[in-house]
């Protein structure tokens, strides 16, 4: 089958297409011919090669995001029948079987479900990662409640723009920070009540404006860094932070004065290590429902790609300049 | 009435004896005539002046422990009568009336319970901060289930030896650590299951040897600094930390790669800020009941002191000679 496989770490070049086994079923598995895939942040950084202990080994078919069709059913899958329409993030990664920059991608049925019915394979392609992530962050680890408040940093990112969707739908009242005044109409269309622009109001000034200086129930952080400590500065006395990236040295002391619970979400962690897999494609059944009843929907980059435009859809991701998540359509 | 009394932050001897106003009723409080207190850390922290923005105004009446009898009942206050036996953890510092060390004590009655029937007012007195600081630890931000395994630092402590009997009684499997082996006998006839010194074995020693390297699904840490590191590594991939002690700088890489949720407590916030108070009652009155099963037990120090003695009280306190909690009977 054809593939996008790299030999060494590097450059958005670094792919090049070559003719690889297809795979074979294996029991609990499900054989996916792939029609779609999107790129995420991490997909950049394995490449790259700044993320050795989870990349796959060379060579390599990288991608985690996939929607495609069951072609082959394993042994002891219940659930799904050859023909299914399916997404699920579920490879491109050590502890994976392959990658979706591939023809087909064998693939734990653990982590795998039935697409939207409303979405083509492209759109659903764009889900998987960021739904999961969001999802996690604000319901499994966060249990974000009806009449919380919640700020969410970047909400028009690739996480950001789901977790504003997902709190609207659990009836929090939605805070979100954006980079330009620009993007306030877009941000409030997919849910959000009130905008910050973070270039032009400092955490102290958006928590007198907007709490009363109480700060917020619930701040989900998708940025790391320095905002972790305006997320902890922005939160209310026994509040959550929730983040997605958390690699930094950082002074404790606000979470101790405010009694603080502080969710990390790495939701890789069930694809590298084989834990907790069925949890995934049930967070995405649930939210393959929800986009059926018009309640998320994925932002999408207008450029669009193929898979022999991997390296340029790479590219693009790293220039920073796309707005929307990149799908790859096969 | 009389009062023990403090004008200056100082040593133990800072203390004197004075005659102040007994407080006047208000509506939904209590008034106590207090029969006992304990002695906590955060007492000693601010009798040394370390902890100057929660440390009630001069001239200030410390400590929050507190069991007595009901003396007068404020309006709106439904739960309480004149003459029940109470205990809780009300007063001594800022956003309080007053503190246990005097012979009343005014006090939110949201903050207050039935002590247990089996206890002495002294032994009361004993439990209620350690007993909200693992309640709220273990139950109210950690969500501790039945069958997780949990380590516990300090088992002995103040706070451990009553987060080990709810652990317990949650029906959770027990690790604890404890700083000698002549208390492991100790230890188990709590509630541990497993006990390790941790002078004598490392992290990565017990973790390897408890849990076949995967972690512990909780670990409460109630010693922070170095310790939380350590608590960082004994965790599971996606599992909980919790704390009492989060002051310092940490690299919060290990909680990204294990996806961890770490809660911090600050059982004082409620004391301090006047907020969430209700919860605080509602948590002694099930401890109450667990007490009275004879599920959860102070451990008391042999030594006993008079509302005279609190100096040599808290002398024994900072000497870090102490086994089990301090108490003062009046």
């Amino acid at each position: 089958m054809k593939a996008q496989v790299i030999r060494t770490f590097g450059d958005p070049d670094v792919f090049k297409i070559e003719d690889i086994p297809k795979p074979e079923i294996e029991p609990g598995h499900l054989l996916i011919k792939v029609h779609a895939s999107s790129v995420n942040q991490v997909d950049c950084k394995i490449r790259r090669g700044e993320a050795p202990s989870i990349a796959p080994e060379f060579p390599a078919v990288l991608h985690s995001d996939v929607a495609g069709t069951v072609e082959e059913v394993g042994e002891g899958v219940k659930d799904f029948q050859v023909g299914d329409e399916v997404y699920g993030c579920a490879g491109g990664m050590r502890g994976c079987e392959g990658g979706a920059l591939a023809e087909y991608l064998l693939a734990d049925a653990h982590l795998i479900a039935k697409k939207p019915k409303s979405l083509s394979f492209g759109e659903a392609a764009a889900l998987p990662l960021v739904t999961l992530t969001s999802w996690i962050a604000l319901f499994s680890k966060g249990s974000l409640t009806t009449n919380m408040n919640i700020l969410i940093h970047g909400g028009l990112g690739g996480v950001g723009h789901i977790a504003v969707q997902l709190a609207k739908w659990k009836g929090a009242k939605i805070y979100t920070t954006v980079g330009s005044d620009a993007s306030f109409d877009q941000v409030r269309e997919l849910g959000a009540d009130f905008v910050i622009n973070y270039k032009s109001q400092n955490v102290g000034e958006y928590v007198a404006r907007f709490t009363e200086t109480k700060g917020f129930d619930f701040v989900f952080d998708t940025v790391g860094g320095k905002n972790l400590d305006n997320s902890f500065e922005a939160a209310a006395l026994n509040g959550r932070v929730a983040t997605t990236q958390a690699r930094s040295m950082h002074d404790l002391t606000p979470l101790h004065q405010k009694g603080l619970s502080f969710h990390v979400v790495f939701m890789l962690i069930p694809l590298i290590y084989g834990v907790e897999r069925k949890g995934h494609g049930e967070i995405l059944t649930k939210a393959a429902d929800l986009v059926d009843q018009g309640k998320l929907k994925p932002l999408l980059c207008e450029e669009q790609f193929s898979l022999d435009q991997v390296s340029a859809a790479h590219a693009l991701m790293e220039s920073g300049k796309a707005r929307g998540k990149i799908i790859l359509n096969y």
